[in-house]
């Protein structure tokens, strides 16, 4: 087999590129190691940047995102139970979309159906092969037959777990991490949002976030200790904890219902460098982490692939590597900006169990200096629709 | 002797509040532990924001002030030797002065002596009594004569080491504090500076700053671990540190010149709440510190004794405490922010010992972030100048 470019994994990040390359005509195909009925049930993030969604736009994976999505025009900071609007429309001119990963991954294996791109599923063992030379592959086994895939370049878009960034050799790439010292406790429900916009929650008890997924069927979480173990929340204990933090007001509005789902998930920061070995490039998890407060994971993701797409088209036309040979420097810049955001972002909203009497003031000084600032609003507001692609 | 408003510190603060007082027609008599030799000669901070300058205005003591101070419209931002300008003016339609606290002393203490505001110099042994009756007093020793200053309330504005903070019993106060792991190591000398603005450095060598006093005074510091020796410093090797920290382009600016004064200073965020005990209010250094990242001590001691000054100006005129009864809160409102805002410019631009390499990578994508958007910069600006006084 053959292609312009392989791409390793069919999550938002290869999916997404594998349409912008062939809306431009560069042939590739899409190794996934899943099913597609396992990838189609992942559950992840749910709040598009308005970049994202005009990502979408482009390649014309949009029908139902433009049926079902729900445009935010806000969100609250909900502090010691006091919320506080943040109108993104209002600050930015920009909004925000809400419409699940799983939706946008189901979106774009339909349409790559349509389109005739090439996705193989449970394509396993996967192996990369002589990537620093001119004709990379990658082996792997499918459908009980060993296979390999020559081509030009190789997209590693497996995620954090997955075998490209585990391919560069340690003295050719740096990570770096950051771990910290709590968890999501997040639980799905069949219920109507308490709210029609987003709520972060900066509370004494520790972090909230109201959330959903549509009008049907919301998303919350709370701030747990890194080691809590999930036997100890039944569903009511967790329904209570979030009306505390989400305060009087808010808790009178939850809808109560059983767990479609409910897990602990750890926050991480973390990013690996450069995103290029050889022909071999990283996008989205494969590469970068971020915690999922301010909801950049995804988003990220849709922008280091806009920028990979845009300089593997500009090869294929021109023969000019240029593109290329910036992709690392052009996706990192826009990245860690977005972990410095997740980070600051999390730690306004977060209790540290390291932290002392100060650094809780220091915290609600920031929110009411948020509360009173126009501009320090904005600039909340202009990370959470996200940066412009080119800063 | 009686008087209706004894305070205790002979500081900016102290004398502020004494010249507020006397033009509202309030008596009031200041207890200055030191001489005011000494007094005039202790070498502080040197950034005024606009309200502080507006109150020296108002007070009338702006002669010099006037003709001395060096109006700033902006200052920058040097990132690893590339300088990134702030520009106060533009962004918030305000400025800063550059005029030494000594200078802001002499004038204060002259217009006090011209307007007959009574000031007691070497006022040793200081206690305050019956803080919490209706009869509060002052004991003191002056000119060898041990002395009683009865008054109807105090101000206590004699810094940190001072009496008054520590006449609170210590389950009626709550210190708030963080010590950072480095220090301040301080040079003046009578050369021209380098930049005709201020230049906050944030460098891979750690943080630095190229201040003025005057066109003709500059004022140099480099950050250096907590436990640093003076002796280890001779001039030279700190003038070649500052070179490298600000950059080749203003080392090449930098005019070097013998010590008039050298020193380290440790960092320090601490305050203590509420700023009231009975008849005692706290104001400035007594109740709060703030590392000297963005000028803002000095600020603070200004904007706590117009907020003092109003809630007592306000009782003998109407009788009523609303006032009074506010002006901690009111006043720690403001101070929280200033906190808030020394404590994050501090993380900014100085280097953690126990940072590891992605918080680095992070301070570095705030700064990128700070550079790359508008309203970043128009943040920083409206904290650099002083948030409004009502907010």
């Amino acid at each position: 087999m053959r292609t312009k470019v392989a791409i390793i994994g069919g999550g938002p990040a290869g999916l997404l590129l594998a349409h912008m390359l062939t809306k431009q005509g560069v042939d590739c195909v899409v190794l996934e190691a899943r099913s597609r009925d396992y990838v189609e049930a992942r559950i992840r993030a749910g709040v598009l940047e308005q970049t994202t969604v005009d990502l979408l736009h482009e390649i014309g994976v949009d029908r139902r995102l433009d049926a079902e999505g729900i445009v935010h025009d806000g969100f609250a900071l909900s502090i010691d139970g006091v919320p506080l609007r943040i109108d993104l429309k209002g600050l930015t001119g920009k909004t925000v979309t809400v419409y699940g990963q799983t939706e946008v991954t189901r979106d774009l294996n339909e349409a790559a159906e349509e389109r005739g791109i090439p996705i193989l599923f449970e394509a396993t063992d996967v192996a990369l092969h002589e990537v620093t030379s001119d004709r990379p592959s990658v082996t792997f086994v499918h459908k009980g037959q060993a296979q390999r895939l020559e081509c030009d370049f190789i997209a590693g878009c497996d995620g954090f777990h997955g075998a490209s960034r585990r391919a560069i050799p340690a003295d050719r790439i740096t990570a770096f991490e950051k771990v910290y010292p709590f968890g999501w406790l997040g639980i799905l429900a069949d219920v109507p949002p308490c709210d029609h916009e987003l709520i972060y929650a900066s509370h004494q008890r520790g972090f909230a976030l109201a959330s959903m997924r549509s009008e049907t069927r919301s998303r919350y979480y709370v701030q747990v200790p890194a080691d809590e173990k999930l036997e100890d929340w039944p569903d009511d204990r967790l329904w209570d904890e979030l009306g505390l933090r989400l305060g009087a007001e808010t808790a009178a509005r939850i809808t109560r219902g059983p767990a479609l789902e409910k897990s602990i998930a750890p926050l991480r920061s973390f990013v690996a460098e450069p995103l290029r070995w050889g022909r071999l490039f990283l996008a989205g998890d494969a590469a970068h982490i971020v915690p999922p407060t301010g909801a950049k994971g995804l988003n990220l993701a849709a922008s280091d692939v806009a920028f990979l797409a845009e300089a593997l088209v500009d090869h294929y036309r021109g023969g000019t590597t240029t593109g290329i040979d910036e992709y690392s420097a052009r996706a990192l810049s826009r990245v860690w900006k977005a972990v410095r955001f997740s980070w600051w972002f999390t730690g306004l909203t977060h209790r540290f169990p390291t932290a002392n009497a100060i650094d809780r003031k220091i915290q609600l000084a920031e929110l009411a200096y948020i509360r009173g600032s126009t501009i320090a609003q904005t600039s909340i507001a202009e990370n959470y629709v996200g940066l412009p692609f080119k800063a």
